[in-house]
């Protein structure tokens, strides 16, 4: 098999950059090792920068999140048992976020690649990607049973975290920048409508807690747990009386959340990864193979999403011009905006959750920082420049 | 002995104190433990807030600082072996600092006090406060091997993070924090120009350099050590060898410090520590008697001047009024200033200095939060507030 573009990984990544190169006129082919449910069931942040609404509607998949998404202009922030929104939209000239799950995201791409896109395969297993060094690498995959090659003008992984195409980049040359948080999320689904119409970062002394939503029907909650918690451990009413608790506010004691169903309950680690460089020869990075982000904060699509964007545009650049330049600058461009949003996500992280081995001075020093996001403009338009996302490329 | 306000402690937040209360008709008596000589001698951060300007010539003692002084409307940050200029003055809407030694200002309101001010008595060395929950607090000083009694309304601690002082406060109501950084400043005089007109902050991978002065003949210079340094291991070629190779620039390969005499080598533990409440009964701390900052960002004296105010206009307020409102929330209202600068300090602090226990991670989020600050204006702004001092009270 031939084409110009080999796609390792059918996430959305994978999917997004083939969409925005067939617009350009550029052949890709997309090897999925799940099948087709799996991939459009797989559960992620479900909150979309601005820059990355419009590439999903360049790529012409905004019709549906348009309609069943939602828009936010603002998220809550509630310590010392008090509450202060966050006015992203005045804090930032009017950028927002919009809320809609990255499962939905992916079917809407699935749907359109295959109606009117290049292959889209699943159930092909990639075992080597080789000739990185190379004018034309290749991939090896496996489908029903055959192994295969599909050779190319570059390869790109968005084969996620545990993917095979970072194996590409020689051991000699690759670097990876690690930290794992000393607690985890336990992530809830409910069948409940969602109590506040924007998302709730709440810390007290108990730990962390999030509040948002998936649907008008479906809460997304989580809560911060200990490294190693087994979900068994947290049958549905502790979950909803530590949510109440990490939520409790003096100005309103009455305040609860609505409570149903509980659908879904899974451990995530908080880790945080960085991989360099994101290109070697012909063989590029994007998204989680490249990059984990803690959750905190939710940029792990988005930075998915700017990473084929910058790369799409790199390839269009070199189809038109003939010039490598921004090819050989991709690695350098994505990596700023990672480590920059790395950055962003640490921080929100140690100043929302609690870490079992601060003191009390740790503490004190939280509360000083939230305070001063409640008080200070230059303080929280920071925050929000980051949260609503800052220019790609 | 008899008076309104017993100070305990002669430096520059009792000194202050004394000033603000006598232009208000208020009687004090100032206690301290060193003589004159010692005082006037004791080095501190010598960098001032607008507020702190305001506040000394209000004091009467503006004259010789608003000649000899110096105002800085920037600093410099070197990272990565660049140099990035911070406009203080254009990101804060005209505030600077002024570059003055803390030794002059304790000379400039000693020689003010002793002409025209109330008692200042020297080698007063107190060993109790008593009666703090009584109308009529007493402070007990040995003066010339002599036991004598002081009797006031009210007591201020101005005492020193070794002072008496806090020891009034019982320990049933007191809570003290406390961090110490895994690493010390080398404090550097020399008898050398500034080859800057501004302070130079630098972080690189050999540790963090501050390039600053005390007048245009002596620079004041700081190396990060390990805690435990002798400064003895240190002899001026190292000391100026290795201050050339952190603030080393890429762009400029040939720039390097002045040398001249080493005249003061001195070996500065990291420390920050709050003891709250800042109040008990009659007994009122201020300064380093309450609160200790890392000296990043040279918040000591700032944070004391702004205590003194604080329960100036409060004294002044129960004065006029007959209220005791100001006073009865002069903890709560410096508290807040404090841990602000508290975490503003350990913000500049763990952005420049390298943690022995660093990961290559870390080391990649400190880098990563230096590019924001060269890039983002509010990520500046945020910085600029803090550093040239915010609104007291």
């Amino acid at each position: 098999m031939d084409t110009t573009v080999g796609i390792v990984g059918g996430g959305p990544a994978g999917l997004l950059l083939a969409r925005l190169l067939r617009n350009a006129g550029i052949a890709s082919v997309t090897l999925e090792s799940r099948d087709r449910g799996y991939v459009e069931s797989r559960q992620g942040a479900g909150i979309l920068e601005q820059g990355t609404v419009d590439a999903l509607r360049s790529a012409g998949v905004g019709e549906r999140m348009d309609r069943e998404g939602m828009t936010h202009d603002g998220i809550e922030l509630r310590f010392d048992r008090r509450a202060h929104r966050l006015d992203l939209a005045a804090l930032t000239g009017g950028r927002s976020v919009m809320v809609y799950p990255q499962a939905e995201v992916v079917k809407d791409l699935i749907a359109r690649q295959l109606s009117q896109g290049d292959p889209l395969l699943f159930d092909a297993e990639v075992f080597a990607v080789e000739g990185a060094d190379t004018d034309r690498p290749v991939v090896r995959f496996v489908q029903e049973g055959r192994e295969q090659t599909l050779s190319c003008d570059c390869v790109v992984g968005c084969d996620g975290f545990r993917g095979v195409t970072r194996s590409a980049v020689p051991e000699s040359v690759r670097t990876t920048y690690e930290r794992v948080h000393p607690y985890s999320w336990l992530g809830i689904l409910a069948e409940a409508p969602p109590v506040y119409d924007e998302l709730i970062y709440a810390h007290s002394d108990r730990g962390f807690a999030l509040a948002g939503m998936r649907s008008a029907m479906v809460s997304s909650l989580c809560l911060q747990v200990p490294n190693g918690t087994d979900p068994a451990d947290w049958p549905d009413d502790r979950v909803w009386d530590e949510l109440d608790a990490r939520f409790a506010l003096d100005s309103d004691p009455g305040w609860k959340l609505r409570r149903g169903p509980v659908v879904a309950k899974t451990v995530l680690p908080m880790r945080s990864s960085v991989t360099e460089p994101m290109r070697y020869g012909r063989v590029f990075l994007a998204g989680d193979a490249a990059h984990v982000v803690s959750p905190t904060g939710a940029k792990g699509l988005d930075l998915a999403a700017s990473d084929v964007i910058t790369l799409a545009r790199a390839l269009i650049h070199e189809q038109n011009t003939g010039s490598a330049e921004l090819l050989d600058a991709y690695s350098d461009t994505c990596l700023r905006r990672v480590w920059r949003a790395e950055h962003f996500s640490y921080s929100m992280t140690t100043m929302l959750h609690t870490d079992p081995a601060r003191s009390a001075f740790d503490t004190r020093l939280q509360l000083a920082q939230l305070n001063r996001l409640a008080t200070s403009r230059h303080a929280a338009a920071e925050l929000a420049d980051n949260y609503t996302g800052l220019p790609i490329g």
